[in-house]
């Protein structure tokens, strides 16, 4: 695929800036990081001939990554050949971890992962934040924090930052909540709840579901719609291993798609937007539930044991979705859709109806719909990755902060 | 506006490789052209400071792109002034210049615009291209480009590269016409027919049109959406300054997005797109009129006249792309719409039920919606400046070919 010339003008961050020597250090650090990370162990000249530097430029990335604990040097490699033994290189486990959070509607939790992607600790707590003000909800989240960091420290780690998921709209700015209707929150700048001793990022749990899908999922493509729902319904919309936030940072919100114009009237002020057909709730209703605590547990408990309302609700539901998604791809022209969080779990009972629908409103192949299998666990294990994939893509400003 | 961290990696051409002297001096006479190109005539020393680069760098790019072409010396600034003069430096009017061709359903046409952006040949013919197939149509638009690069050359000024916009979905390789309903056209590979001397890119009209808006529209912004029409309802995505072009090149085509899910039957093979009600042919079909060859000069006319059938047909299509960006702007949250193409000579009669329809359905402040000043002059622009843009963003390339 080439693409065409107007699209060969350099883009991205720092593209802006004269290229300098000291740019194109750090970035050579990032290629050796990445190279290490994807491949590693690898010698120095396995690293040389993947990023194509000379094996002295590669010596010198490499010590001084070593000096800052982000590579370990795991000792000679093939003793008994010829020569001087290249010793094999591998990504930290000592080093710095990526801390992750999640603000659920029913639930808290924390987690630690290294630059090998391992979870190190984990802390998770039930209780229901609806309704609830976000200063006790961040206070005991900020506690969860520090028992997950003082586990992490314990085995000789240090965290590189914080990463937080909500279910709600986040501005540009990755600290502000501007909007969790399921919450009840409304223009809360998390930055100035949560403890200021490392570098913040907030961002909406689909959002981070998308992104965990992306690093973290079985051949996942560069340009993917990953749809997640927990009372709403949410989408990361993942285009060139990127994604597309839009101008408020408040792309992704397929919930509200119109599926029937002239249907029930939903809170964001349209009518017969997709959550009033596929929403958690939604489909609770349309079977004649009530709303709980554990609502895609109770929808896939009577599903499975053949409950002819629940079936027939999450039909429909699925249907609603392929009308909603018909749009999306149409617009989008993505290589899949996965299907996430709670959706996940109901997705044999939505996937038959969701794919006719796409099936039958599309000429030619139907783009083909997945079933992630990090489920509810993405946006937790998204946030503490995108602190993981800030080191690899920037180890110098790691290294300066250490 | 501050990325998050996990966007923090660099991307775009060229950055999957190690950074070199030679790609840096690529992108440095990028960076001047750029500067000359924006803010021109200036000094050595005024690109300098503009760019970050030393005065001397400066001047060893600039000797580069003088004799190459690519920039002329207008002689020496304010002469009375004290030390060496600097002399100002303009981007050339007599170099490359872009070859922009369209086909249209109705027409072809072809330009050639300058560095400077000015239309320097043009020529038209009015052709019914319907059903028409492929080789007639191009050996006709190809002596229409000699025609435009005659003249050009008589002025002093070469082809850079060939842009043709299409009505129809172009594959990612920028030669082959997937399809084009309303040519008739499936799978022809514009590559094989047009003349090979020039380099050639080939993209949908929607794009190209979009293209032109964010190039030469009054303040478009970096991230809008710019929705155009001829017998079909294309949309282009401009996200942070580049289109999103989607997995097989397919994306933003808006008029298959469903507006009433059980609606008429569609071409597409879907169910109530939005084509069905805001498609030339479809307002024509509703208000009552034979759709001829000059469909939006009929509906302008009559509705200016006061046509209430043509007046209500232009309503509820309004009301219907009301409907589908609704679903489109919860999707990608642009900044703005653009409406382009013959959209934009229908603009009075659409607004205000567009606009209406965009208010009921989003909380907050709807998103605005403005029209295009280039209007079906768009696509055409767009080709031609896609490939000065194309010599801005990579001059040692052109000089290459030179």
């Amino acid at each position: 695929m080439t693409a065409p010339p107007h699209e060969a003008r350099p883009t991205g961050p720092g593209r802006a800036l004269p290229d300098t020597q000291q740019g194109m250090r750090r970035r050579n650090l990032a290629r050796v990081m990445h190279a290490v990370h994807a491949d590693g162990p690898l010698s120095r000249a396995g690293i040389a001939s993947r990023i194509g530097l000379t094996r002295a430029a590669v010596s010198t990335l490499v010590d001084e990554l070593i000096r800052t604990g982000l590579l370990e040097e795991l000792g000679p490699e093939r003793p008994g050949r010829v020569g001087r033994p290249g010793s094999a290189l591998a990504v930290s486990g000592r080093g710095p971890v990526g801390i992750g959070a999640e603000v659920g509607v029913d639930h808290l939790a924390v987690c630690a992962v290294d630059l090998r992607g391992d979870v190190r600790a984990r802390a998770e707590r039930h209780v229901a934040n609806r309704g609830r003000s976000p200063g006790p909800v961040v206070e005991e989240l900020t506690g969860l924090v520090r028992q997950v960091v003082a586990e992490a420290e314990g085995e000789g780690l240090w965290p590189a930052g914080l990463a937080v998921a909500v279910p709600g709209l986040v501005a540009r700015d990755a600290r502000t909540v501007v909007r969790a209707p399921n919450l009840g929150w409304q223009d809360v700048d998390l930055g100035a709840l949560l403890p200021g001793e490392f570098p913040l990022t907030v961002d909406n749990e689909a959002n981070f579901g998308g992104l965990a899908e992306l690093w973290l999922g079985a051949d996942t493509p560069a340009n993917f719609l990953h749809v997640s729902a927990e009372i709403g319904i949410g989408a990361a919309l993942v285009v060139d291993g990127s994604l597309l936030r839009g101008t408020r940072g408040f792309a992704g919100e397929l919930g509200h798609v119109p599926v029937h114009p002239d249907g029930p009237e939903c809170g964001c002020g349209g009518r017969g937007c997709l959550e009033q057909y596929a929403g958690e709730e939604a489909v609770l209703r349309s079977a004649g539930l009530e709303p709980g605590e554990d609502r895609v547990g109770l929808l896939a408990g009577r599903a499975a044991d053949g409950d002819p309302e629940v079936r027939r609700a999450l039909r429909e539901a699925g249907t609603a979705l392929g009308i909603a998604l018909t749009g999306a791809l149409n617009l989008l022209d993505p290589q899949s859709v996965v299907l996430g969080g709670a959706l996940a779990g109901l997705a044999p009972w939505l996937l038959p109806s969701l794919e006719a629908e796409l099936s039958r409103r599309t000429a030619g192949p139907a783009c083909p719909v997945s079933v992630s299998r990090l489920g509810p666990e993405g946006p937790l294990l998204g946030a503490a990755h995108s602190v993981v994939r800030a080191v690899l893509d920037d180890p110098a400003a790691v290294a300066e902060r250490a």
